[in-house]
């Protein structure tokens, strides 16, 4: 096994060609056999291992830095860089993250999880480097789905501008999380074909006199793998020498163009074609099924519906009476449900591509235009629209419907990819309705509801499942702000938001058992408030207890304290909420204990 | 006058070229005696005058639709949409917005304010016109700052992607708020040297075979005034066609190419090239110092230092003391003073052009090659970078220092730019400190502080005078998380965070007079928040009256009550701020009074 012999990327160095084609074989095998345990991102991983290998080949990390854009794509790095007796652990409590993490590795550039920061990054790596005068290398490697999101333009641009030193490694594995959306990647399909490509050949002339010494050998490692210098005009526009398209899986061309292009000025992008899940046939076939992987034990231990199939379900059901509803996702069309949505309703479906602050603002539009956008992103990513959501949702008016899936705790893919934040971050937007539905059928009553209001309004919900097998076909009209009575008690009141509605009733059995009366309420609303009916229990002077998967910083139980102190109302609020700190990775039922939100612990914390 | 004859865009459609030249003079006139007095953006309004006059020469509005990005330029429109008799009450209290407003007129097709949004809500009415079959326009103006931003490239590639009819009108005036940056402007200008373009000229061709009929129109009109078509190769590479650069002065040049390509299928963008401060000599002569005025009584009426000032002062002494410090701002080195900075430290200085959330991941990069970036931004513009404020700062542990410069009320801006949500924001980001100074001297301390405190840190303050004439030049440590009594009192306690410290000092001295003894705390930091002094007043049993121009949802006022909550502290908190609106325009002090925090109705509050 090669593998034996590479610890540290510096063991690389002394491999033969061949030998590095086999390490990248028993890369692969190791990274299918934790995937379909432990879950994770099989796909991207397999299609960016040779990627990864050369760049380690060439590149002397840790001094050298490569950022990885979103980071799914990093598992052979990980491997490379001394946590190859780790990696079995990825993705498990007190295992290694799924994503490069800072506190992981000095490997590991940036702590990322998320898509289209990585030349922002990098880009900061290297004006630091130039006002030390240092020399290290800086890359970042960036799928072409997350070259769609306007940060990653704004760090090509703003690279193009200052100069500096910079190679961005464009993985194009020519499909996005779940299929080609947008112009540019028309723009990079184009690129791929070399016909159109003559034309350009007095500009590798002018590039060349540009590069002087450099050039000569580029030109002859480019013939050498026929590969195409600068026909990325659009890159070439913002200030980037642009140079491929090249084989992603060939490791030695690979190399030889990374060690050409190592010791070149400027910003520079080499457009790496791949194939996601490469290496494994299932996983080649269907790399949207493949793309993020559940850990194998959990896929198989019920048949509860999830959150998520609920919603598709109910949009397309609802779209077949409302002609006026349309979804809007942003590359997530499997993720959110919304994928066979998109099969029965193609003209009234638009994935806009990664571009969560696009989705937002275009949904306005379409809601200015009379229509009723269900816009479908998940809660973490959803902090990329805050600005959108306050000045061309809330500002105006406009009643889109945010539909907010993987809110609260995520389970595996850890602090990258928690919704823990977006209560906190919505409350203040003004006008915006936010609710949480406690089960499956509650999601499509709010979902039905949410149209009739006709206000801009949030529905949050978590990952996984909704508490029943089989969900309502009909639909029933919830009045905005109100909440529901899920059992009396004279003790104390439980208000659960969401599916802590659920453990807060369950925790209520527990409690019974030593005699205290816990009456519990589905807040539903987490704005506006149902400030009448706990105004009653804060009127018996019963505590109250809300309980919720979000930051215990102004999240539902502030709005609840809130509430109460503008309407003068004293009252003792206790808050049983996500801590204030970033959460780690583990499976959602350890991650929720962790946090103090399962019965049992709420149970506790009550009775304490 | 001309302008006696036009009350809405229709009556522009029987008058001569001649009549249009001299409308646009009046309008001009009218837009530099309204904006000296009221103050406005006087120079980029006036740049668009000309365009703006074509527009609706052209296109039928308000059937037709025209969103104007961010909305400073949209003077003219307002003039010749039925608001000539109004104009004058522009951006004072109860007077015409100083932004397109939907809520103002139906020929405002979007509440504006911000950059970057027309082409995304823009397409999202004209996917929504092609669902219902409509046939009206929808035309999107767009500057070539506003260009820069990452919403903009998001909702141009999508434009290009759906090639729904759709005219983007880029308003190129050469400069952004502060001076070109970024490798787009480049791009731009180098479309301005029309030497390049002969090579073209078969794209060209091809370019008219594709328009069949529209195709020799256009190279007639094109021809007749020396247009180029097609140049635009990063326009057309996201699917767009382009054509220009246009005089975006001549009127009759534009006229007849809006009316050509009125009916030209899919995306298309025109160039024009525009003058900021056009007809009015001191604004072409300065258009920076032009771009945003402020009310003219209010300039002249005290010698107050401005926090702005204070701040770019102490970044140039911080700045000579440490020569890690660096400072980063997205095209906002005037307003947020860091011009001078920008001058003596040009390597240390940068800006990264309209582009807030790569502003922010930026610096993050700048962090974790060792440097201590200081990123200046608005608050109300930093709502866009919340995901890279938690994701790629504080996930990250990297220490940024955010000057959030016009947080709380901005006065005549209003609605789009008052800075009143960033602590409810900010809040829940794990381990980010939030501060808050209460004058310039505190300003000048915590940045200083910050530095030293090493971890990501938010400073944010208000518009306006920082209640001092003269700023210490030394600096002071300040203790991270520690309040300070400002004054002892045994009856309440006013825990004000920044300038609102202040006003409940002043409160203080007139709750005296009716006998209530009120003891003042200056907060100073939002997050840690000083548990333990509060904690003393809480034992005492005082009521705790929290002074913040923030939204109530979620700021200091929630700070504080959670932080006792959660030490099982039990206390009365009630919290003065922001109501959960959108607050109008007007005068900083107007607006205060309205929400409440002028020292008079604190004092009133806390004595009811």
């Amino acid at each position: 096994m090669v593998i034996e012999k590479v610890n540290i990327p510096a063991d690389l160095k002394s491999l033969s060609f061949v030998e590095l084609e086999t390490l990248a074989g028993e890369i692969r095998s190791l990274v299918i056999e934790t995937a379909i345990k432990n879950g994770g991102h099989l796909a991207p991983s397999l299609g960016a291992v040779d990627l990864t290998v050369a760049l380690h080949r060439v590149f002397d990390c840790p001094s050298d830095k490569i950022v990885w854009d979103v980071g799914h794509q990093a598992y052979a790095h990980k491997i490379l860089t001394g946590r190859k007796f780790s990696f079995p652990t990825m993705r498990t409590a007190g295992g290694l993250s799924g994503f490069p993490n800072r506190k992981e590795s000095e490997y590991d550039a940036f702590t990322v999880g998320h898509s289209s920061t990585s030349i922002s990054s990098a880009l900061g790596l290297a004006a630091a480097r130039k006002l030390k005068n240092e020399s290290h290398k800086v890359i970042a490697v960036i799928g072409d789905g997350s070259m769609t999101g306007g940060l990653a333009f704004e760090g090509l641009q703003n690279a193009g501008h200052l100069g500096l030193d910079l190679l961005v490694v464009l993985n194009d594995n020519e499909m996005f999380i779940s299929h080609k959306v947008g112009a540019f990647a028309s723009y990079l399909a184009k690129l791929l074909t070399a016909g159109s490509f003559k034309k350009f050949e007095d500009r590798v002339e002018k590039f060349f006199k540009r590069l002087h010494f450099w050039g000569a050998q580029i030109l002859r490692v480019a013939k050498r793998f026929k590969v195409l210098l600068f026909p990325g005009m659009l890159f070439e526009e913002l200030g980037f020498a642009y140079l491929g398209p090249v084989n992603g899986h060939d490791i030695k061309a690979m190399t030889e163009i990374f060690a050409n292009v190592k010791n070149m000025k400027g910003p520079i992008l080499v457009h790496l074609v791949t194939k996601k899940g490469k290496g494994y046939a299932p996983a080649e076939h269907d790399p949207t099924k493949y793309h993020g992987l559940s850990p194998s034990c959990s896929s198989s231990d019920n048949r509860e519906l999830t959150y998520t199939q609920v919603f598709g379900e109910a949009m397309k059901t609802l779209a077949a009476e409302d002609r006026m509803l349309l979804a809007v996702t942003a590359a997530m069309s499997e993720g959110t449900g919304l994928a066979d949505f998109a099969r029965e309703y193609p003209e009234r479906f638009f994935d806009v591509g990664i571009a969560e602050q696009h989705a937002v603002t275009f949904a306005a539009g379409l809601a200015a235009g009379g229509y009723r956008p269900v816009c479908a992103i998940y809660s973490t990513f959803l902090q990329r629209s805050l600005d959108q959501i306050i000045h061309d949702v809330a500002l105006n008016e406009l009643p889109v419907i945010f539909a907010i899936d993987r809110a609260g705790l995520v389970g595996e893919d850890g602090a990258t990819h928690h919704g823990t934040f977006d209560l906190s971050f919505l409350r203040s937007a003004p006008g915006l309705t936010i609710c949480a539905p406690r089960n499956g059928d509650e999601l499509r009553d709010m979902l039905y509801s949410a149209l009739k209001w006709g206000v801009p309004t949030a529905i949050r919900y978590p990952r996984g499942g909704c508490a029943q097998t089989l969900a309502r076909r009909d639909f029933k009209f919830v009045e905005r702000g109100k909440s529901e009575i899920l059992r009396d008690g004279s003790d104390v009141l439980l208000a659960g938001a969401g599916n802590c509605a659920r453990y807060a009733f369950e925790a209520a059995d527990i409690l019974a058992e030593t005699g205290i009366s816990a009456a519990v309420m589905d807040l539903k609303f987490v704005k506006p408030i149902d400030s009448a009916a706990i105004s009653k229990f804060a009127a018996k002077r019963m505590p109250i207890f809300v309980v919720e998967e979000n930051s215990i910083l102004g999240g539902a139980g502030s709005a609840v304290e809130e509430e109460l102190s503008i309407s003068n109302i004293r009252a003792e609020v206790i808050r049983i909420a996500v801590k204030d700190d970033f959460i780690t990775h583990g499976p959602q039922e350890f991650l929720r204990d962790m946090c103090g939100l399962t019965p049992e612990k709420i149970a506790s914390r009550v009775a304490a």
